[in-house]
């Protein structure tokens, strides 16, 4: 294997087209070295909040190196185009300027430095006004995989000036913790956008039993370790392997049995 | 990275199936080192023209190298198993003999020389009816990217006896573009057999306005550079990142707004 | 290419969330030069059997290595975490002791040697209780790939006590063979538990005709070597690339057209 960095690389693309093959077909062509890992295709649509907590979370997991990130609903249009480098482990990141990068910069320490790539001399041309992943994104990615310099992909952005994502807060009041869902799993676990700390300080711990109130139901959950704490069908909370709380149901759909469906979605707990 | 070419690959295996880790696995066996780029795998099952107007779409953007496409309804009948070379960058395309492959053939300058693969030694034995992906198409491909000669792998056929695919062609008349349906995307996009010259032959410019006549609906698209340039749920039309006429609403599916589902569709583009 | 082994991935992960890519960059940060290919990860949610299926179906042409396979309804509660070698080639396959990796090393000779690695040094901690695929399985894996001994990443079990797979089982009886529905594939085909030999038993041979008693419907099927034998919407008997027999709708969908989704449907077959 080469010294080429690898490329985690996320968008809403699908896998149902080949634009997610023709960004690593770029890639490839560009830094063949490159091992390019796919993290997710599946953000819904344009969903840039999914995007962004997604990244946040694989990011921890993959090798030091490139983050290229797609989702993209202002393709086009006056958005910039981005290249950083965090403080902790100088992960590069690369995206659109719409807020998809900050929640995993933040996780390294927030951004060091920012350049706007969008007129970055490694970009295809003629470039496309809408499919700016495959004329833009990959090519700068590609470049910082094969160690050319950040700063000589773009001008300096202040960090300051980059657009930030706008996410609900969790809040404790009347010894009740307000949680918002964050994102609904596979399996239809919901990760919310609270912890175990602001449950403690409910005075829930381990083994207690906590009312969980959704828009149109209220149930009763174990706040246990792991599904198979509580019987086939029962919704548990635990910490998930994201370390943020979360609703499942054991061998079941916690999205389903509490009508949940969206990013945002208010719920309510109280210690039983 | 060793010399080994890069192998495309492209199927309407889907990813429910292990049929696409299977091939990888012959084609890992057989050249380690070849790195292989799922251009996609969710080609409508049999749709051999949406097979091969994606490769055609992708090819330009790959590695030069080896490309293996398998849409194949004619699998264990009389259909013969091809490879063949491309007149320009001498591009190695792997499939049946069904015309998936002639449309990226033609980006490249047409076919230099085509072989018949059906026989092939470096076929597995005993060689399944069902699954020519696995044991000869993969093997083929795999035997091509570690460099083996294209006429040590078959016998020569002449291009002149290749299937064909039939394509609708778009035309100007009184007129109007009555154009077709090539491709719907994921996002709704829809893509026509037309490009901005037969627009302009209309006298449409960028920033007129058109009438699209679809089979149950009539609206009328701007044509514009981006999704950008219409405020959200409006129809554009603009040359898409294949540089054919695309049309698209911003944020929302065009296939939904025009009621079309269908390759071949029918449509008739007039100046508003 | 380095001397890594290749690590053949299986889950029920699904494509839609960022687990598969989570596990990729985890083997990717302890083992940067092992190759993963993706089996497949659409196993049905915690449908262990047709995971078991699914690897053994596939392994037999993957690279000699590493398998990797997670389908773990009991994750987090008391199920063992294996890691053994097969008898046959020593392949090397990891995952939770619920029967899931008993028949693909039944297909390599057996189980020689088996070491519960639940408590294996190698996995990350603090380790989740719901996602060992990334916490313990995928580092283990890397182990092996990077050439660590599987006796040095556990404790040894005794083969005969690890989990069993029940399955049930084809059988002859007055002049019919009831098998059971192994596999439905995403062009509708349906694989059964019983291969031609069973067929020859009741004298049916090439080119004659069974009848197919399904649950709900009784149809008639020609025993051929390919779809491309019946015409156009016609079901067909036949050996599948697995070697095991198979119904096949030409151009169709035999699950659909007997009214078959799931594993274990019984089918009582008759020489007509």
């Amino acid at each position: 294997m080469s010294a080429a960095a690898a490329i985690g690389f996320l968008s809403d693309y699908g896998l149902r087209d080949e634009f997610v093959g023709v960004c690593h077909g770029v890639i490839a062509r560009r830094c063949p070295e490159a091992r390019v890992i796919d993290i997710t295709h599946a953000i819904p649509r344009q969903d840039v909040r999914t995007g962004a907590i997604t990244l946040a979370t694989a990011l921890p997991y993959l090798p030091t190196g490139v983050a290229l990130a797609v989702v993209d609903p202002g393709v086009g249009g006056p958005r910039r185009a981005l290249a950083l480098r965090t403080a902790v482990e100088a992960r590069l990141l690369v995206g659109p300027d719409n807020g998809l990068l900050m929640p995993a910069a933040a996780r390294f320490g927030g951004v060091q430095e920012a350049f706007d790539v969008g007129g970055s001399r490694v970009r295809l041309q003629p470039m496309s006004s809408t499919f700016h992943g495959r004329d833009l994104f990959a090519p700068v990615a590609a470049a910082l995989a094969a160690g050319e310099e950040l700063s000589s992909l773009g001008d300096a952005v202040p960090a300051g000036e980059l657009a930030q994502l706008e996410l609900p807060a969790a809040r404790l009041h009347d010894g009740a913790l307000s949680a918002h869902v964050l994102r609904i799993d596979g399996f239809g676990n919901v990760s919310l956008d609270a912890g175990a700390s602001e449950l403690a300080q409910l005075g829930v711990e381990r083994g207690a039993s906590v009312t969980v109130q959704a828009p149109g139901s209220e149930r009763r959950a174990l706040f246990a370790a792991s599904f198979a704490d509580v019987p086939a069908g029962e919704l548990v909370l635990l910490e998930d392997s994201a370390r943020t709380l979360a609703l499942a149901v054991n061998l079941g759909s916690a999205a389903e049995l509490l009508g949940l469906s969206s990013f945002g979605d208010e719920l309510v707990l109280r210690r039983a």
